[in-house]
């Protein structure tokens, strides 16, 4: 932190701590903020999205028209750009966003104690929340509204290649704050592209930053793993499993197989690594060859895989860590649940995996042993998602253990405190 | 990291290592270790305290007539000493939380979507703590303890001054550990006085460590804050306030100020500053000044507070700033509950604060506009304590807003996973 403020521009050092404390005062006015003022500004903000539809897409031009989206895949390309559908789900994610139940001043949990006080745990927001990530400016709507639903101020940070696509999305958050009469420095967005501005971000500003959410690939996480000087609710890579049980129904096996893998490959809760029960490669692996290699998906398998189907590829140790977002799938053979959930502890990223099988008592021991953030029983892996869960939207799906695990959703992003009612109690 | 790695003797860089690879290995086990093994554990653990108590205060005397000994405060080394009563407590502290009920594998939440999916969120451990304390050697058997029952592994580092009282208690739960057949890296105590250990342990021994309770004073709070590499569950200064409003019972008001101030000085939840309502000072204020001065406590006010007895000092600026833990009280006359409200969110740390007022509109704004992590209405600040919230016991008083916050007992120390059942659902 000494070294990134020696090495940064002042002008940008005093923006950032002019950013910071305009979060930290915005945050203490959205604790107290009603539910019914804060959906005004999101429904608002929503109704500025789809005004302002066509600034929107022309500024997303501007960013895929700019030097540096040539440097781009083409799946980074597809994230970044904008059209009148992506828009018009922008805006109706924000309207469901604002008609989510409001997690502030819910009691979480309450008892009493015998010598007659009254506990109450109350929900309260995290505070200041800076957000980090990339290509998608999508995100720019989401995080704002998922941060302001739950009482949070927040400072986005999105990626230098969708400046323009966000700063348009968050002026129509801000007139979303302003028409309900809420502070524009509850939703800020860091005005600069350079790299100096993420180092003092996180930093914590002087204590005027709670938490850092990063959204990205592993270079992004990385750095703010390394750097950050507050709390990080992180979000590693997916690598997913599927394991088939031999007691598994054939069809629906090959089913959950096929949408785990390929309903959409680049998302975080895709399926990489099938295991399949040795004693099940006969009866199970046909169909599921059949369905992905018709589905255009490249498979890799260990010896006895390979052995099944003359269209399946060698995998080398690699492929077991590795996370494709690509329509391939390394398929390996195990004999029974211990060993699966051995591969899966030894090689997982402690996402989201699922078993395929009719045998309860399997299914008990995969549940048990195995500690993924999300574990599922005859369903695809792609339901790993906020969404999906009925928390209306998410940030990303947290793979730390403090604070959070799993989908992101507004409900995440609080704290808590103890309102304690007593009658002159003193302590004996 | 690197730096400390550098100036550190290979020795206890490769011993940290061990350490933190053994508690890796025991929290996957723990995981998975039955309620009653655990109980068993700390049953013939706290067996292990009552049979070993004369080698324990043996320990003690060693530590109590060591050199270092002799730089201590006397409140230090009052937390430092043992005695046949304190032993005999420690044990029933070890019992109390054998008795508790099993956070691990409870369900915390659980609800159905509307494609058939059903949702658990259940409670799993957070992995590998480790805990730095200072002076007190009964922290060795209520952490060590606390973090057994909630299934995770702990490496504890204790205070140089409490060397050999730790280790003999740190004998007596792995004594505990054996006999339920419980592998001792389950609760590990670095062998060495060496600083070098602790700034290893910060760094997270490559992953071993998921999170970080310090609890002791602020120089160790600041060292652990600007060193960890791995999340902090906090534990800052508790200036705690009492706020007595004009339409307080007196007699009531009086026994909780004298209660908050005077039953314990040196706990984090004593109050340090007292405010009261300028129309209460001629009606409240003699009956607490009165009962705190025959206490022995000394009284240092503002104008207003001090024009009303002689015998209260006048008060300084640093006065409300401080958190004595003495008998020493801070008082200042406020004109209502948003002054109040307003001194306590400029100069208060965020832990304990209380209203004494049959007003409740008073009450309610006290509650909801200030966001201390506990907040009382008619009693004592001293009941913020995990042992009074019904939590058995704890390892402190959480300032932090990430992942827990207030009294942190076993449940605190804790994370979820989901579990998800299906009948074969893929994502659409």
């Amino acid at each position: 932190m000494s070294a990134s403020s020696q090495s940064t521009e002042p002008g940008i050092a005093a923006m950032m701590q002019d950013i910071g404390l305009g979060a930290r005062n915005a945050a203490s006015l959205l604790a107290r903020v009603s539910s019914e003022q804060k959906n005004e500004a999101l429904l608002s903000a929503a109704k500025s999205i789809r005004a302002r539809k066509d600034e929107i897409l022309a500024a997303n031009l501007q960013d895929l028209s700019a030097p540096k989206a040539k440097q781009l895949s083409a799946a980074m390309l597809d994230r970044l750009s904008l059209d009148d559908g992506r828009v018009a789900a922008m805006a109706s994610g924000v309207e469901e966003i604002a008609g989510l139940a409001d997690p502030i001043g819910q009691i979480i949990a309450e008892w009493d104690r015998p010598n007659g006080l009254h506990i109450q745990r109350v929900r309260v927001p995290l505070g200041v929340i800076g957000i980090i990530y990339e290509s998608r400016p999508n995100v720019t709507a989401d995080a704002g509204s998922l941060c302001l639903k739950s009482g949070n101020a927040v400072i986005l940070r999105g990626g230098s290649e969708s400046y323009y696509s966000s700063s348009a999305i968050h002026a129509c958050l801000e007139e979303g704050l302003k028409s309900a009469g809420i502070p524009g420095d509850a939703i800020q967005m860091i005005p600069t592209t350079s790299r100096d501005a993420v180092g003092l971000l996180l930093s914590g500003l002087n204590g005027c930053v709670d938490v850092i959410v990063p959204r990205g690939g592993k270079n992004l996480i990385a750095r703010v793993q390394t750097d950050a000087r507050v709390p990080v609710i992180g979000h590693l890579e997916g690598l997913c499993h599927v394991y088939v049980h031999a007691s598994a129904d054939v069809q629906q096996a090959a089913d959950i197989v096929l949408n785990a893998k390929m309903r959409r490959t680049g998302i975080c809760g895709a399926a990489e690594t099938l295991l399949i029960d040795r004693s099940a490669l006969a009866t199970h692996l046909p169909s599921i060859v059949n369905a992905l290699l018709d589905a255009g998906c490249e498979l890799r398998g260990d010896d006895d895989v390979c052995g099944q189907d003359e269209r399946i590829k060698p995998a080398q140790t690699e492929d077991w860590t590795t996370e494709y977002l690509d329509a391939i799938l390394a398929i390996k053979a195990v004999d029974g649940v211990d060993q699966a959930i051995a591969h899966i502890a030894r090689y997982g990223s402690g996402h989201t995996e699922s078993i395929c099988a009719s045998d309860t008592t399997a299914v008990e021991k995969f549940f048990h042993d195995l500690d993924s953030a999300i574990l599922l029983h005859n369903a695809s892996t792609q339901f790993a998602d906020g969404g999906e869960f009925g928390m209306g939207a998410e940030i990303g799906i947290a793979t730390g253990r403090i604070h959070t695990r799993g989908p992101v959703g507004a409900e995440q992003l609080t704290s808590y405190k103890y309102l304690v009612h007593g009658t002159g109690q003193t302590r004996p």
